[in-house]
C-alpha cells in the first residue's frame, strides 16, 4: 500500500474565503491510479506551521503533493518552508528564471521584480517546468517521502499533475489503475437505489459507492486493476438492471456517455427530432438546461395555467379535478403546442396543488405516432420541485424517444 | 489569539468522491467571530489515523470542530476514536436514544438496529442535541482544547453550529466579531473592480478581498471589531461609489440585502409591478432564476427570432442590420409582449452574431411611462453567454425600476 497525502497552502483556503477544490481533484486521480490517499491538510501562511507540517508528512507518507504558496508575494512561503524543514537552502535556478522572464516577454508585459523569487528552488530539488503559468514546480525526496510542489491555480495544478507528476508516479511506483464504472440515474434517491441492490452479492474486491448531485445520482463500481473485463461488464449491467428504469447511462461501458442532456441530445439528433415545451412549475428551466441544443425550438411559461391555455389557442379551457381529466388536459396542451410550434414532439407539464403540501405533476408527450402521460408527486422547497420537474421532463422525453 | 482547527472525517472526502464544503463554511464563520483558523485536516475511516489526529490537535489548538463519522454504519468511527484517544469509554446515553427513536417514529419508519450505536457517547462529554437529524453531536475538553463533534451532513452541521456551538464559543472565549461588509456586483470582473479601486487608500487594519461566483461578484471589506461604525460606512460607500453602476447592494449597510433576485423582488413587490420576458440567448434562464416570485407572469423562448415575432403577433417582421433598427426591434418586441401578457413591464432580448465570435445583445424594457434599451457585447462558451444575458437582463430591470 503506497500512501499519499495532499497538502494545500493558502490563507484564503484556511480562512474559508476560497473553497479548496484541488485536494479532491488530486485525490480522485490518485485513488484511480491505485494509491491510498490517507490525509488532506490545509494551512495558511505561517512559516512555522508549514515547516512542522512538512516534517510531519515526511515521517508518515510515501508521497505528498503540495499545492499553493509558490507565488511572487511575501505570503508565498512554501519554498522557504521546504528549505528550513529539510535543510535545503534556496538556490537561484537560471533556467527557471529564463522561463519566468519568457512568460512575461511573450505577453509583452514587463516582469515585476517580485517574480524573481519564483526562480529560487530548494537545493537538490528537481524543477517541474510550468508551461502554463509563471511559477515552476519542484520535487524532492526527504527520507522515504517524495514531495511534489505545484502552484495552487487549478488550471496550472492540473496541467502539472498530468504532465509532470503522473508520469513520475507511474514510472516509480508499482501501482495499477483501478477500473471505474459509473451508473447514472435520474428520479431515484440513494436509499431507494440501495434498497433495489439489497439482493446484490458483489465480489469482495469490488467497491460500491454512491454520489448525489442536483442533476443526477451516481452509483459507482470500482474494480481492481486485474479484474476481468467481461466479468466487470456482466456485473455492471446486472447492477444497472436491478436499479432499472431510472438508469440513463453506464459510463465506462456504454458508447455514448455524459450527462442526461448529452444522452438525450444524441437520441434526438440521431433521429432528427425537435421538441417544444410548455412549462409551468419548471418555469423555463427545461429550456435553460437545453442551452446549445438546436433540437429545442420553443418554450412557453405562464404563471397562470388558463393564460397558458389561451396562448395555445385553447380559450375555453377549464381546470380539471379528476386525475384522468387532468392527464387528458396535459395531453391536449402538448398536442396543441406540437401543432402550433411545428416541433416533432410536444411536451406539456401541468401541476395541481392538493390540500397537503404535495404537488401533483402531470407530464404529457405527443408525437406523430405516440401519446403518453405520467403523474409524479413531488414536495419540498419550490427550487427542489422546479429541479425535479425539469429532470423528470427531460428523462421522460429520453424514455419516450428510446422506446419508439 | 485563539486558534481553531477544523477536522473532517470521511472516506468519501479523502478519496475525492465528495467535495468538503463544511471546512470552508465553518472557517468563514469562525474568522468572522474573531478566531484564528490555523489548520484543516481530512482523514478517512482508519481508526489509527483518527486517534493520532485527535491527539495531535489536542496538543496544538484551543478549539477543534470535527465533522462527520457519527453515522450508524461500521465505518463511522469518530466516537470510538475519541474514546481511545482521550481515554473516555463510550457510554449509552438514554436521552440521545430517545431522541433517535423519536426521529424515526415521527416519520412513521422503524428504527434500524444500527442506529442504536449513535446513542453511545464518550464518558463525560456534553450531548449536542440534534433536532435536524438522527445523530446527536457531543463536546468535551481534553487538555486545553475544546472539541465539538457534529455530523457531516451540511444542513445538520450548519444548524448544530449555529444553535449549539456558536453560543458556547461566544460565552467562553473573549473574541470579538469582525465587521464584514460585502459589496455585490453584476456585470463586472474582478480585475476591472481592482482597477477602479486603484486610487483607494484603505486604513491598514481593513482587509479587502474578492470572491467570484456564477451569479455575482463580491468585494469584501473586513473591519476590526472596534472600528468606528460611521467611518466604516463612509469607507464602504466610497468603495461602492468607485465601483459604480454594477453595484446592486451593500450587504451590512443597506436595509435590503441578499442576491440580485431578492433585491429585484423587493423593488417590484413594493411598487406592485409585474414582468413578462421574451427570451432568446438566455433560453428560459431568466424565468428559471425567478422561481417562487409571483411578479414574473410569463416567459417565451423561440430558437428562431421570426418565430418569436409571429408568437407576438408581429407577422411581417424583418431582421434589422443597423444598430439603431435592432434596438428599435427589441423595443417593439418588448412593447408587444407587455400588451399581450398584461404585465406592467415587458422585457425582450434579441441577439445577433457578427462575423467575429462576438454576440451583440439588445435588451429592451417597456413600461407604461418609460422605454429603454441597451447593447451589450458578449462572447465565450454558450453557457457563459446564457448566464451573462440572464444576469444582465435582471440587473437592467432592477436599474430601470429603481430609477423610475
Amino acid at each position: 500500500m503506497t500512501t499519499v497525502e495532499i497538502f494545500s497552502q493558502g490563507e484564503e483556503l484556511v480562512t474559508g474565503q476560497t473553497l479548496d477544490t484541488n485536494a479532491g481533484w488530486l485525490s480522485a486521480k490518485l485513488v484511480q491510479m491505485g494509491f491510498t490517499v490517507s490525509r488532506h491538510t490545509t494551512v495558511g501562511d505561517k512559516l512555522d506551521d508549514l515547516v512542522s507540517l512538512l516534517r510531519e508528512v515526511a515521517s508518515r507518507a510515501d508521497c505528498c503533493i503540495c499545492t499553493g504558496g509558490l507565488g511572487p508575494t511575501i505570503d508565498d512561503l512554501t519554498a522557504e518552508a521546504v528549505a528550513i524543514a529539510f535543510d535545503r537552502p534556496l538556490e537561484f535556478d537560471e533556467q527557471a528564471y529564463q522561463q519566468i522572464s519568457a512568460f512575461f516577454s511573450n505577453r509583452e508585459r514587463p516582469m515585476p521584480k517580485s517574480n524573481r523569487k519564483q526562480a529560487l528552488l530548494p537545493q537538490g530539488s528537481k524543477r517541474l517546468d510550468n508551461d502554463w503559468g509563471t511559477a515552476p514546480g519542484f520535487a524532492l525526496h526527504y527520507g522515504r517521502c517524495w514531495f511534489a510542489f505545484v502552484p495552487g491555480v487549478p488550471f496550472e495544478m492540473k496541467q502539472l499533475y498530468q504532465e509532470r507528476i503522473q508520469p513520475h508516479l507511474l514510472a516509480n511506483y508499482s501501482v495499477k489503475p483501478w477500473q471505474l464504472i459509473t451508473i447514472k440515474t435520474i428520479g431515484i434517491g440513494e436509499s431507494d437505489i440501495q434498497q433495489r441492490l439489497e439482493s446484490l452479492k458483489l465480489p469482495e474486491q469490488v467497491q460500491l459507492s454512491f454520489r448525489t448531485s442536483s442533476v443526477e445520482n451516481q452509483t459507482k463500481l470500482l474494480f481492481p486493476p486485474e479484474f476481468s473485463r467481461s466479468e466487470l461488464e456482466t456485473i455492471s449491467k446486472q447492477v444497472a438492471k436491478l436499479i432499472g428504469d431510472p438508469v440513463f447511462t453506464i459510463e465506462g461501458i456504454d458508447e455514448n456517455s455524459g450527462d442526461l442532456i448529452t444522452i438525450l441530445s444524441h437520441l434526438l439528433t440521431t433521429r432528427k427530432l425537435t421538441l417544444a415545451v410548455a412549462e409551468t412549475i419548471s418555469q423555463g428551466q427545461i429550456a435553460s438546461h437545453c442551452i446549445g441544443e438546436n433540437w429545442l425550438i420553443e418554450s412557453l411559461f405562464c404563471r397562470d395555467t388558463l393564460q397558458l391555455a389561451r396562448k395555445l389557442d385553447l380559450p375555453n379551457m377549464e381546470l380539471a379535478v379528476e386525475e384522468e381529466q387532468r392527464a387528458q388536459l396535459a395531453i391536449t396542451f402538448a398536442r396543441q403546442l406540437k401543432t402550433m410550434s411545428g416541433a416533432d414532439i410536444g411536451l406539456a407539464q401541468l401541476y395541481f396543488q392538493d390540500q397537503t403540501s404535495t404537488t401533483l405533476l402531470y407530464t404529457a408527450l405527443v408525437s406523430a405516432t405516440d401519446v403518453k402521460s405520467q403523474l409524479l408527486k413531488i414536495s419540498g422547497p419550490i427550487r427542489r420541485q422546479q429541479n425535479r420537474a425539469t429532470l423528470h421532463a427531460l428523462d421522460y422525453v429520453r424514455r419516450f424517444v428510446k422506446d419508439n
